[in-house]
């Protein structure tokens, strides 16, 4: 190995673009102080730096090289920085997508805590919520990750609906392959009213309800009581889709609880240790909660 | 700058060729514990990692991209990274070597604290040692910085003596010229019995000593009870030259206070804060006078 990290401490980072408001620099060192553990978690904002997404090479290897024992990967890097990597976890290498890179022994191993953490939310926030039949609106990079969770939970059969129909069917025929034929299909977006009525929830997995683009993803109509509304979006923590599903009485998850089991996962990871995720979970609240922050 | 340290830490580390056993994480990873600060201190070897001298150009960068602070540089890099700095405070840019190179809003600026570091410690060792006439014996890296440091402490003249009379007379030049003709000149060994007859004190800065070199720089039928000895080798601690010299009832003055006052001055420009002198020189002293660190 090149470098020498004391056995009580880590230094991690962030690699991506516009990732200056990222509360993960929070989450890990302060679940690192409570655990005794020193903590620098650094953004390496490749906005900030001037280059592009391909750098994410460089940018790992010089982490390895000055004694990063991990580091997270988010936009616009999760799939370039695998070419990058001597080893997958099998979640990372299904999704063909990675959030977290370890480095053991001199080796980067990329794993993909996006889909461990949505699942471990869902389990935790919808633990009785039916699953035979999801809608799953949004087939980018977050939507891959949880339709991979949800299925991996047991659902049934996914339906993935995306304003790009071929975005759409990519994911669905990927899910068919690694989960099994008939696991999962696609659908336009205008099926959606008749496939909601068959489901037993949704999962929101665009970018509508963020506050750069406000409102409802689709037609407050659409929703029925008995219905739950799984949301990805975590700033606000509360959209205006979830603020409807509640008032509707639907069963809803947020999308904090994503956002708080990817970091305990890749705290795990990255440190062989386990985290608090009810005190992760109390801090994540705290931040998003301040209205700075949101 | 493309960085966001949270304001409690900071993240450094030292860029050379085998600097496994360096005290310098543990030094400074326990001053900022007591400060309340998180520090990581990392050591990035050039034979490690398998590179050359030069790489230490991108190493700084990489540093800089990725969040670092600071770095400590030491050999073979001393001289190699002023290439890649964006300004040197005055002691580097006079000594023509850096060892500590901090980040300011995204310029990298090199300091000398070895120049610094043996003034602190020779001033708080040896206040009141007559230095009109001073010996030095060795002329390389180390040699350079404590013959700066001590003509900046006010030493009337510095006669550097070395196995290498090019090496020798080209300080002694640097020297004259830096702090006014007349203060420097170079001497052959064999001079060595003649210059310390008239001598006030003594400065040894070869690897004499050392576990790797051990023995005497020079006979002990050299010292004389009324001539100061400065050593700047520190593992041990306790050389055979101080040990000799101490028996014979010299003042002497250990290469430990060099080592810990660069330290210190490096933490100081690291942070922005003011170390505890005292608490290091203890931390240094219990870390060096373990057996198997020595």
């Amino acid at each position: 190995m090149p470098v020498s990290p004391s056995q009580d401490s880590y230094l991690v980072g962030l690699i991506g673009s516009g990732i200056g408001p990222s509360l993960s620099p929070a989450l890990h060192e302060a679940e690192a102080g409570r655990q005794g553990l020193r903590c620098l978690y650094r953004l390496i904002d490749i906005d900030a730096l001037g280059v592009g997404p391909e750098a994410v090479g460089d940018l790992l290897r010089a982490a390895r090289d000055l004694g990063f024992d991990g580091l997270n990967i988010t936009h616009p890097c999760k799939q370039l920085v695998i070419e990058h990597l001597d080893g997958l976890a099998p979640q990372a290498e299904a999704l063909g997508a990675v959030n977290t890179v370890v480095f053991e022994d001199g080796r980067a191993i990329g794993h993909n805590t996006d889909v461990t953490g949505f699942a471990a939310s869902f389990a935790r926030g919808l633990p009785d919520a039916p699953m035979e039949r999801v809608v799953q609106l949004g087939a980018g990079g977050a939507g891959a990750a949880v339709a991979h969770a949800t299925l991996t939970l047991g659902a049934g059969h996914v339906t993935v609906v995306d304003a790009l129909p071929d975005r759409a069917a990519d994911l669905a025929a990927a899910l068919n392959q690694h989960f099994g034929a008939g696991r999962a299909a696609d659908a336009a977006l205008d099926a959606l009213p008749r496939l909601l009525t068959g489901a037993d929830g949704i999962v929101h997995a665009t970018p509508t309800g963020m506050a750069a683009h406000p409102g409802l993803p689709f037609p407050a109509g659409l929703l029925r009581p008995d219905l739950w509304v799984a949301e990805v979006v975590y700033r606000p923590l509360e959209t205006e889709l979830l603020r409807t599903a509640r008032a509707l009485g639907c069963a809803t998850l947020d999308g904090g609880g994503m956002a708080v089991f990817q970091a305990v996962d890749a705290f795990r990871l990255f440190t062989g240790r386990e985290p608090d995720s009810a005190r992760m979970l109390a801090h994540f609240a705290e931040l998003a909660g301040a209205p700075a922050r949101r």
